[in-house]
């Protein structure tokens, strides 16, 4: 039979860790156990949480006075239907107000694990689309939309596919307007990368936010996505798991998905309470069928730790089942010298996502855009061809502007 | 215009806290503004964030190198469509993930707020379909019902409404499963309560859990409705709050709803961090229409201090326009002899709920039910009836176990 594994990381005063743990995981299951008749054991015994382990922790140096340790509690599958607002409810539902506790990660057996379908396009699926196979994707955002128009929508969508971007994604804070409505988005997108193409010869997919209350969502998408939508960017901590999973799993709706960490840091920021970043922003964002992670970069002035960061990465990429890989997208403070660090940190299959990097060249955003093609095939180039040499203008410009890996610090 | 006004707590090594102020204004607005051409800024000038206030607050004791401000930020209603996802990306997306920063307060111009209909019963409704006028409502929960069936359902169930309890509510953890299917929970308990309430002549409502899959909650809620539900229970956190304003604003949903706080602390247990436990289990529920609201009471081993309970309870009952009122209903550790405690702190508007303070009485939960009744009775008859006496067998077994206010300590 399947379960779930929880890992908790709990402070106690008492230190008592093994009452704690035995507390949750009848609390959290079948209540009590030891007054049950044997009877009533019997008949309740499947549904039952056990401690798997215990481990005490050195205490943080802050708080001294409180012990710190990992519990594992398994939830057999009995207990919960197989989808995320049941499991977040069964692991961490009560027991998110009990005190001070962080829900750090949940392994699920294989079984369950295989119910999740996951991507639908993962890192193969996007790189088929774009036929690039042997690089770092480039990804760029739309700048300051609010109150602007169509035609300066097509404008910058225009200029960023001519610098060579090959996903172009809606700022999370556009939503449904007058100036610039859904499907007129969509359909000018379509017209200018249509021509960008025929220019460039590379394709540029645009991500259009899916927003508005849930349960317009699902037509909302398939209306994109017949009106020629390459791709979603949804805000999935503004909504639910759950939403992005159907959203993912529908067979309708055939196009990458990108998750966007908004809303997220209220869950993942305090080191002692919520759920840990690699959990929400990696392995549950995958599972719900995330094609593309957004997360804040270690580099910027909005930025995670670099092991977080990682350990995201991880998640999002590792081996499990039959899920496929969903591309992480380091975001924010990003231009072009700190492009060889990104590789080096998340590598080849990762994407390089810039606002301010692109938009703030001198030059503008398609030279913005040419500028990080010219580093990242410098970088992967340089691997493979001896003496490689390439015309790199843009980035000479930008370089001078932002020096090559200058706000990186170790 | 329409605008909501975000109250943010926020720490800062520096105190610049004018230009942390107008980053953030225009960093979730318009992006920048000095820069704009005027005729730009001519077009995007009524998306602007701007700068309501700022107040620095004395230091935390306990990191007294940090400073410490509550800043306020309008944001125009231009800038996002009238949902919760769009409302909380544009006050706290990015946002949240940017360094030490609670979300406290969101104030909606009226315009905004009349624009959410709030609970379709609130107190006066449920009071009304309850018969009940002149007292805290009494609610109670089944208890241990993983892995046990129907006819064990139909007996607790049967046990509370013979004890005088107005509403039992279905455990949050119990999700549809083969034991105890969600439709024969609904019929099993209409023709309990029917029964019950030929013998007391009191009506007891049962709030079945609302789970599952997010697009097929409102044809399930719908079902529910079809087959005679009384109520619905909903761990609102677990889906988004869209989720249950949909649910609460769509007609054929003609039932009460019950918001459950599971998952809720991860986003509010930490000072620092995430929204502050008011505006998410207060206003915001409130807004999207919970007729009931359960919160951790300050009393119970999971707890919430005192003040935040008082906070929650002011946003649902608070005169807001044309909103009804929510039910507050505090929770957990609640016994007997807690009640009078209760009803000073909640007011006669609330709801008392408890567990185990009705199943673990002595002489079992219809006893554990009249026993709450019975000292409800003399609280509040007492206020009104000279010599008020009452004959309180089941309560004053009750007292002899848990005492009179023993738990409750300033």
């Amino acid at each position: 039979m399947g379960q779930i594994i929880a890992t908790y990381q709990v402070y106690d005063k008492t230190g008592d860790f093994a009452k704690k743990a035995e507390g949750i995981a009848l609390g959290l299951t079948v209540g009590t156990w030891t007054d049950l008749p044997t009877l009533v054991q019997d008949q309740v015994k499947k549904h039952k949480g056990q401690v798997v382990s215990i481990e005490e922790l050195p205490p943080d140096p802050k708080r001294a006075d409180l012990k710190k340790a990992l519990l594992k509690i398994a939830y057999p599958s009995a207990n919960f239907s197989l989808d995320f607002p049941a499991i977040l409810t069964t692991v961490f539902g009560k027991l998110s107000l009990d005190g001070m506790i962080k829900l750090m990660d949940l392994e699920f057996s294989s079984d369950l694990r295989d119910c999740f379908p996951g991507p639908k396009f993962g890192i193969e699926g996007l790189r088929e689309k774009l036929k690039v196979h042997d690089r770092p994707l480039l990804m760029s955002i739309f700048k300051s939309m609010l109150g602007r128009d169509l035609s300066y929508f097509g404008e910058q969508l225009r200029k960023q596919a001519l610098g060579g971007v090959d996903l172009v994604k809606d700022d999370e804070i556009l939503f449904d307007n007058p100036l610039t409505p859904f499907s007129s988005r969509i359909l000018v997108a379509k017209d200018v990368l249509r021509k960008t193409e025929e220019l460039t010869g590379e394709k540029t997919l645009y991500a259009i936010h899916l927003s508005g209350p849930t349960f317009e969502l699902l037509d909302k998408a398939r209306q994109a996505v017949e009106l020629g939508a390459d791709a979603l960017l949804f805000n999935v901590f503004a909504y639910g798991l759950d939403v992005l999973q159907s959203l993912a799993d529908h067979p309708e709706i055939s196009v990458p998905i990108l998750a966007h960490p908004a809303v997220s840091g209220a869950l993942t920021s305090s080191p002692i309470y919520g759920v840990h970043s690699a959990l929400l922003l990696g392995k549950l964002l995958r599972y719900a069928g995330a094609d593309l992670v957004l997360f804040p970069s270690p580099y910027g002035s909005v930025a995670l730790e670099k092991e977080v960061t990682l350990a995201i990465t991880e998640e999002l990429t590792r081996p499990a089942g039959q899920l496929k890989r969903s591309f992480p997208v380091p975001s924010a403070g990003i231009h072009p010298g700190l492009v060889p660090q990104l590789i080096k940190d998340f590598g080849v299959d990762s994407v390089i996502n810039a606002g301010g990097g692109i938009h703030g060249h001198p030059d503008g955003a398609e030279a913005g855009g040419k500028a990080f093609r010219q580093v990242i095939d410098r970088e992967i180039k340089s691997h493979f061809v001896e003496n490689y040499t390439r015309k790199q203008q843009e980035l000479d410009v930008a370089l001078s502007i932002w020096g090559e890996n200058k706000k990186w610090t170790k």
